[in-house]
């Protein structure tokens, strides 16, 4: 089933232990339609600027997926510069232009209209609201936020959460929003607000999903938890959380039922995404997967963590 | 087959968000040899003072645990007063009083002398070296550190792991010992300094095994990562490392063959005992368990992990 995202395509200038990069291709919405191309179609809602040339147009295209709701606008994409100098796994942001991104309106083209899957990647709520609204069709949808939306907007992420199914945020985020520090407190605080179930990224200890009680006619109300991979090397952690939504919801979205076993490949499929999004700088690396090396590195997830 | 464990045997009061709690029975010992007593026999090597009377000595009765390794000094038992009212995965201490422990010589009873299994819990490096060196009939070794050797008495604490089959110790611990940021590359140092095993503990997240290359005899080199319960409520996280490590050695001890199945399941028991730790004050549930109600969260932590 196709999936249709909307969110960030950017421009990303990256700095790590492991070296330097100018300019690569970023954006929320790019590392998850990469990471989810691999199990789906995948449909794009974003805005570029003029800097975004056949090069990155191919990188997309190269993946199968479908670029006719990429808006080109007048002047310069999103930019984000930032830093992972002193601690992998929290970016020290040096420079955010949201450029043509800080008028963007999302255009819905017609033929996305029948998509059953929605992704509402980390945008600003309102648009999320709409976005959602204007895909009735969409029978699953998720979506991301992050500290900034929680903080300063949270009654227009508050509306978003009552039409999500499953919202993916990390530890700091639904601590934040459910104002608890207790993970489980916090995670049934939140799911309260609207989501049937909430997956809480850990970054290099893993993810967690907690179901809720109404859970769309699911059995299934237990937790679960991913491991991920312990990595010799963190070459660049930049988009891994959107990786990993990218590979959850693309491998729910190519099965025929969503059944609670479904979920928890799911969860291995979205942490083994993120293992990948590491490895290399920027993209570099969701670019250049083969469906066989993923299902290898599922087996490894599955080596790590089972006992029989 | 029988453990003898050498540590401390203590009083601790504790503040939590949940409550207060003063001079309850602690100890890293105690902790270790309550969870480990539900697997196999224990004999404790320690140290206390005149306040440790009939009450204390029945917690350890009440679990079958051979005490005549406990030496009875003139003075006070070690007393520790520490709270976790801004961090429940960091203790902030008050007050330390080693007491008759700062003078520890460890004297083991005879009848300890074919204990093929040892702990080395966290003491003086100089003192875990003399008891492992005194119980030469030990064949499988595991031991535990804190930053406080792993800061200022380094050149000891490497003769002792040099002697150690296993070693158990949380992400900082890790880190500091091997100076190395990554969790691979640090446990691949630490690995390197003699141990074949290491465990490294994660607290909420869980822990990972990771196998060195000359793993005496088995042939499982893999990481394998356990998790962690995610508790509805953490009363008091004081000896869930302890917990941790009397539940995993425990059920190793436990075992007719360590195989490297037999890792797998000692990784998830030592979370079951870390998690029922942190149910109540100081070492309340360590108390009260049955084999039963072990088993029953072994299964609740398969079903949280696994695919099938």
């Amino acid at each position: 089933m196709a999936i249709t995202v909307v969110g960030s395509v950017a421009f990303d200038s990256i700095e790590t232990p492991a070296g330097k990069r100018e300019r690569c291709l970023g954006g929320a919405a790019t590392y998850f339609s990469l990471a989810a191309s691999y199990f789906t179609n995948v449909r794009v809602i974003a805005v570029v600027g003029e800097d975004f040339g056949k090069r990155q147009e191919a990188v997309f295209e190269a993946r199968g997926i479908d670029t006719r709701g990429i808006e080109r606008a007048k002047g310069k994409s999103f930019f984000w510069e930032g830093s992972y100098m002193d601690d992998l796994n929290q970016a020290k942001t040096h420079i955010t232009d949201l450029n043509v991104f800080a008028s963007f309106e999302p255009k819905i083209p017609e033929v996305y209209g029948d998509s059953e899957f929605l992704f509402l990647a980390n945008i600003d709520p309102v648009l999320q609201r709409r976005v959602r609204e204007a895909m009735p069709k969409a029978r699953l949808v998720a979506g991301d936020t992050m500290n900034y939306w929680i903080k300063d907007h949270k009654p227009a992420l508050l509306e978003v959460l009552k039409g999500l199914d499953i919202l993916l945020i990390n530890d700091t985020e639904v601590r934040m929003l459910a104002g608890k520090d207790n993970l489980v407190q916090a995670a049934r605080a939140v799911l309260a607000m609207g989501p049937s179930s909430l997956v809480v990224k850990h970054g290099e200890y893993g993810a967690t999903l907690f179901h809720g009680a109404a859970a769309k006619g699911e059995p299934q109300k237990q937790t679960f938890r991913a491991p991920a991979l312990p990595l010799d090397e963190v070459v660049d952690p930049t988009g891994a959380g959107d990786s990993f939504a990218g590979g959850f919801f693309g491998y729910l979205a190519s099965q025929p039922e969503i059944t609670a076993a479904a979920y928890r490949n799911a969860m291995f499929y979205g942490s083994v995404m993120g293992s990948f999004a590491c490895e290399r700088f920027g993209t570099e690396r969701m670019q250049q997967l083969s469906r066989e090396e993923i299902d290898q590195r599922f087996e490894l997830f599955r080596e790590l963590t089972h006992l029989d």
